[in-house]
């Protein structure tokens, strides 16, 4: 059964709820990124796998929307179907709302699952089709009804993520947010989203592959706390440890209930952004109902400084790692056969030798040649390509330790590699480096910083098309919010203990692609008549492959910032490493 | 009588009329920057002449507020007044929302005149009052009753701005703000900005110094346009020029009763920002109110192609007159007596000599050594400095030609400046050619290019306070919008066509002060797979001192765009220049 024909499937059961468009999401049930097995319905009924899209599908028309990392790979998923292909923010390309009301008459009916669907994103959608008076069916997953092998919602067990890793206890963590509920006026906090519940309780789960939460939510009150968690989840450990921090365990679909029963005379705080549309109808009309900026979301983007000094032992750890795996495959390539599949499998194994690991945060990005312009592509058995003693590999990759997540991406140089490719090569650096040494006043967004990655690529015409950083979880997603560095408007002002990511990139569709990513960390810096200084300090510890730069494109301040680097890294790493090894890190590190 | 006795004055009218707290802010009933001397009721009762200021006074505070431009202004004049600084954006330092709400109790009354603050910004006070219960007093305008010397409003004749300065006719301007009025449902568009009044009808006035408008309102409906503007401004031929144009003259008080008189099924159009409380408060309540950007703003910011030919050549015009001036002063600095304010009168000389000559665009800012400092500083014959063969001239001017506006900052190196100064110049210049180098995709704004002014001086621990770029009318006001660069979130692209100073600087208080000003107009660039791409061009043509650059500081790429740009502006100017002047010019734009 191909995507046309689930499609045909789904149109006979809306022409039978009177659904005149129908609206699949990437979301779950909890606005994840990256969702469970379970809750990939857009993937399942369209065939496209990324990790970002939202089908769309009227009786006539089915359109997939996504975004630049994207258009290559959905392309190559949608052929053969008559699904249509939106490429999100390119000219004339409308936005799902824009196509939702042209495509919609008067008085017809839209309809999605409103567990999947925001009630941020719910009020855009109303009030885009506000002057066509379009009814919402909000109550129904018609992709259940099609989907008869759909996996189960995961059960893995909990476990406790130990104060000596997350610096904070769960009732230093109540209390900071009572605070903020108390200046809000709020009786209740809704937590839905999986790694806002994780951080606050102290705990950890493996419902969802690379990101260690648990589909739960929880209710913060000023006295009490309940967590809604199916109950296979706990074991004698985990339940005595909730217990003896006064959590209150209920059954996962116990929320409603809670919610409905909230008091008339009671107030719930939430972000929009956060919770579902299902869970905001769930709460009676009569409670005050108070919405802003997720609480936690804007608590935990700030690194304490026992979360940052594990992180910082984290980066090395995975530096060792990854510099293992570049020597092995220095040493390798061209003597024994190397895919992109195995080369990521490589780097697993030496990851997983370190201390504290826990899992890969995000599925490896290996591309070599022409693989690397699809932003993030996916390797498969029948598609990867054998390594060989040319061109470059691009390896996006990070780790979960219990003391930090890790991301990082390095453009490998395997041999011989053409003056465009060097040159781009070395104006994706220039940017990297402009925005590590850049040095901001407090107040400062991503938004205004994001320039500085771009402008080397910009003077020559060139461009890539996604953000150049965002947060990461502490063994939680590998990106957060709320801040990040992108073109696309942020409010929110980058703080001290804040990390995030440095990762321009160029892109040459059939050709080659190339990115390299730090984790960067938030300081302030001086203070004086002027303004209070912040700068960036690096923390991602390994080799920029010098075979990729053309020195004479470098300033004298970019070469000062690569040998140092270089030197940190040498410094940081060596210890870890064989004399082999740290004879070929001596090398790959050394002075410009 | 001073500050303190005037508020006192106020404070027993305040009483008479039951108002707890009355706002006096900078602007007249337009909104304008740069009120007649008429409107300028918070100079008068405050003391403070800068541009920018807003005064609130209660029973028992008085209080300024001013931004970063003007502190040492508003310091010095408040000296030995009651009246409080409070230095907007520093940190701790309460906006005028947060102040009223803080001063005011429950059910107090907060009073000001409807006619000097927009809606929107009324509407931003009532939001921010909302749990107060305060009520609003708009109609008084209580500083008129104790003004007894106010001086009256201007009558100055209008003149007709010439097609073949202006590039489009009344007639292809209204339809092009008919086509919008279209799109936007409106019957009626209201023009409470005097330079849209202007721009619009092709009409220029002198009844704000420095800025050629006429105190006026129109209303263009879908098949007429009505003037309300005071007889005595017209004269014959302007008369018969608005009759021939089919645009109805009405008496400029008579703007109230046309707004009371709009029907019931009728919709109007105004921006929130651009008209007043009192406007918006004269539209009958039933009427269909349509808000948003102001149609005129938008259009007129993208100069028409025969607008920026015409622009070039009073650059070029400019750019001979401050040639002409350096080269006096360069002769005559050390046998002659020049002061700040002798050395702009002589600028002004110079200027009056070219063609299409109508006035200066503003008052010239001209500070030597510590009054540079001051951002908007005013030489006056007490405390202006003689000018010495030593230390620095910050020279910021412009001029109004009927073809074209221009404004231009130079730091003039008048003789032995330290190494200190030194760098701040070439860091500033440094920030200026970042900027003038940038290139950009389609839908970049200029909060996103603002910080690649800045980065030079923030590397060093330094900043300036205040915007990088404002947009420029066309004989019209030298600060317009709805463009600019600044770390202040806009959303407005950059489009080909707009014009955005260039103007990042170094102050040292008590010290020296340096800025580097330019005009840029907005171009396309190329257009390839990874954008649109967008540029700027520089039209100022005048040399950067060369005795203010330390060349170590400065980069290949920075030292090229410098003898570039010398070279462009030795070519362009140079044929317009006698002898002694050329020679003494190609020694200014010297390769470096």
């Amino acid at each position: 059964m191909n995507a046309d024909n689930r499609i045909e499937q789904l149109r006979k059961l809306m022409k039978e709820k009177n659904i005149d468009a129908y609206v699949i999401p990437s979301a779950d049930a909890h606005q994840s990124e990256y969702p469970t097995e379970h809750f990939k319905s857009r993937a399942w009924v369209s065939g496209f796998t990324g990790s970002a899209g939202t089908v769309a599908v009227t009786m006539s028309r089915a359109v997939l929307f996504t975004d630049g990392r994207y258009f290559l790979q959905a392309e190559e998923q949608l052929e053969g179907t008559d699904v249509e292909l939106f490429k999100m923010g390119e000219s004339g390309v409308p936005t799902l709302e824009e196509f939702l009301k042209e495509q919609l008459n008067e008085e017809e009916t839209l309809g999605f699952d409103g567990k999947l669907f925001s009630n941020l994103e719910v009020d855009k959608i109303k009030s885009a089709l506000n002057s066509k008076n379009i009814s919402l069916s909000t109550e129904f997953d018609l992709i259940d009804e099609i989907w008869t092998d759909r996996p189960e919602l995961p059960s893995g067990e909990i476990f406790v993520h130990n104060i000596e890793f997350a610096g904070k206890s769960i009732s230093e963590k109540l209390e900071l947010i009572r605070t903020e509920m108390d200046e809000k006026g709020a009786d209740y906090y809704l937590l839905s989203a999986l790694d806002a519940v994780a951080w606050t309780l102290n705990i950890r789960g493996s419902d969802i592959p690379y990101n260690p939460v648990v589909i739960s939510y929880a209710i913060i009150g000023q006295k009490d706390v309940r967590i809604f968690i199916d109950d296979a989840k706990l074991n004698d450990d985990t339940t005595e440890y909730l217990k003896n921090n006064n959590i209150e365990i209920c059954g996962y679909n116990s929320i409603e209930k809670a919610l409905k029963s909230i008091k008339i005379d009671e107030s719930i705080y939430f972000d929009q952004s956060k919770i579902s549309e299902w869970c905001f109808n769930s709460i009676p009309i009569s409670v005050k109902k108070i919405s802003g900026e997720d609480i936690v979301e804007n608590l935990k983007a700030i690194k304490n400084e026992i979360e940052i000094e594990n992180f910082k032992n984290s980066q090395q750890r995975d530096g060792v790692a990854i510099v293992k795996f570049l020597y092995w495959l220095d040493k390798n390539i061209g003597n024994i056969e190397i895919t992109e599949i195995s080369a990521s499998d490589k780097l697993e194994e030496f990851r997983r030798e370190g201390d504290n690991y826990v899992s890969l945060s995000f599925e490896t990005i290996s591309g070599y040649k022409d693989h690397a312009a699809i932003v993030h592509y996916s390797a498969t058995k029948d598609t990867e390509y054998k390594l060989e003693n040319k061109g470059m590999l691009l390896l996006d990759s990070g780790a979960q330790y219990l003391d930090g997540t890790t991301d990082i991406t390095r453009t490998i140089v395997l041999g011989e590699i053409t003056d465009e490719e060097k040159r781009d090569f070395t104006l994706v650096l220039k940017g990297h480096i402009a925005l590590s040494k850049a040095k901001f006043t407090y107040g400062t967004t991503g938004t205004q910083l994001d320039i500085l990655a771009r402008m080397p690529l910009l003077e020559d015409g060139k461009n890539f098309r996604h953000g150049t950083g965002h947060g990461i979880g502490f063994l939680l997603s590998v990106h957060e919010g709320p801040h990040r560095i992108s073109p696309v408007y942020s409010k929110v002002k980058l703080e001290s203990g804040m990390l995030v990511t440095n990762e321009p990139g160029f892109y040459k569709d059939g050709e080659y692609g190339i990115r390299t990513e730090n984790i960067m960390l938030v300081r302030e810096d001086c203070e004086n008549e002027y303004g209070d200084f912040m700068k960036f300090e690096t923390t991602t510890l390994c080799p920029i492959d010098l075979r990729g730069i053309e020195k004479e494109l470098l300033n004298d301040g970019e070469l000062k910032w690569l040998n140092d680097y270089h030197s940190d890294v040498y410094r940081s790493l060596r210890i870890h490493l064989n004399k082999q090894e740290q004879e070929w890190l001596k090398v790959q590190t050394r002075e410009l």
